[in-house]
């Protein structure tokens, strides 16, 4: 195995609704054959017009908004609501939020990342003639774990989840669960060099194997079913 | 923000109970002060006999120790358990496991893998004099989520938490819930060069910026109290 570069892209700029991501990404980074470009959710929701206005003297007036996207409440304390999105997603206010998004607006989740994933892989494709990965993150708490960290909501051209099954350890024994989410772990790779108050919502994570490189969705690998899991 | 580089370290070879794991890292690697080595949970616990014998005909042999080294058990499906573990972690089979570990033989967690990271950093300080952080990371799932992402278990010269609440957003916003679990991140970072069959068991981030690094727990930082969370 090789060694990865983690490098922050710089120069890109407020989004504003319509903009065309692909081609200020392109612009910004020295993007190349193989590399994967993580691009936080919020400038994808901006792009994409994924916005609402909310009155901006209330601190929580997202609130309403959280309940209309929740497809199903989870947990409740205080003013936090944990929930399960449309997109099977279970997170924090439904993944609205008003942070890094203009005064009077709150920023709701892409309505099919794994697509907007897609759409920027093939206009960098088009617009600089690269092959890139993709991959949309976002900033989601975990069940047992105090703090964030950055996960993927959606991917393309990169398998989601790297699955070992069946190849042997350093023992020659069989791997028996070893399916890891590697798209989630370069997600949160990329977190480390993007901050959240720096501006740079974008990172390029060079030197992922070759063989990573395939067809892949957050939603059909990461996703997990309601009635799959053991705890909703 | 600068780039990272993420180096996997080859050559640690193969790890026996009583080993000086900070001399053998200082030596197959070549570790500058700043560095933020992670090292594999299942290394530091041969080295520090974490290891109990088990039957090795009997695939299931090890559940009797993972009914033990759990305080409590969440949920069983099957032959999975996902339970409490004394240290406070919340994860399939009590940490205990046969991967990557000699035939007959199951590794349990470290007593306490914060102290086990303390060791570490200062045994490589005597032996190379370099100041590094280090991280001692483990293979968990997620309550959500399929797939597994490596986390951290035990830091030093870290902080396992960066918290950013009381800072401002890109548009001057207060940040509002923004403790970024940083060596959550760094873990996840550095398994993408360990793989899980490669006998890479460790790696080095190098890039973090240095005011990151200060006195540090994962215990202490990252571990939610019983009481504090919603799903149990």
């Amino acid at each position: 195995m090789t060694q990865l570069s983690i490098i922050p892209i710089d120069g890109i700029g407020e989004i504003q609704v319509g903009d065309d991501l692909a081609g200020i990404i392109a612009a910004a980074a020295d993007l190349a054959d193989g590399d994967v470009l993580v691009v936080t959710q919020k400038i994808v929701s901006k792009a994409e017009g994924m916005l609402e206005a909310v009155d901006p003297d209330d601190p929580l007036s997202h609130k309403t908004i959280v309940e209309r996207e929740s497809l199903r409440v989870l947990r409740r304390r205080g003013d936090l609501v944990i929930s399960e999105t449309k997109h099977g997603f279970v997170c924090a206010n439904a993944g609205v939020d008003l942070s890094n998004v203009e005064r009077g607006y709150a920023a709701l989740l892409p309505e099919d990342s794994d697509r907007s994933a897609r759409r920027i892989r093939d206009g960098i494709k088009a617009r600089a003639n690269v092959d890139v990965a993709v991959i949309i993150s976002d900033t989601f708490g975990r069940t047992w774990r105090r703090g964030l960290t950055d996960v993927a909501i959606g991917c393309a051209g990169i398998g989601a989840i790297l699955d070992l099954r069946g190849s042997s350890d350093a023992y020659g024994r069989e791997m028996q669960v070893t399916e890891v989410a590697v798209v989630d772990e370069i997600a949160s790779a990329a977190e480390l060099v993007m901050g959240k108050a720096t501006g740079v919502p974008a990172a390029i994570v060079r030197g992922i194997p070759s063989d990573w490189l395939r067809k892949g969705e957050v939603r059909a690998e990461i996703v997990r079913a309601p009635e799959e899991d053991l705890f909703r």
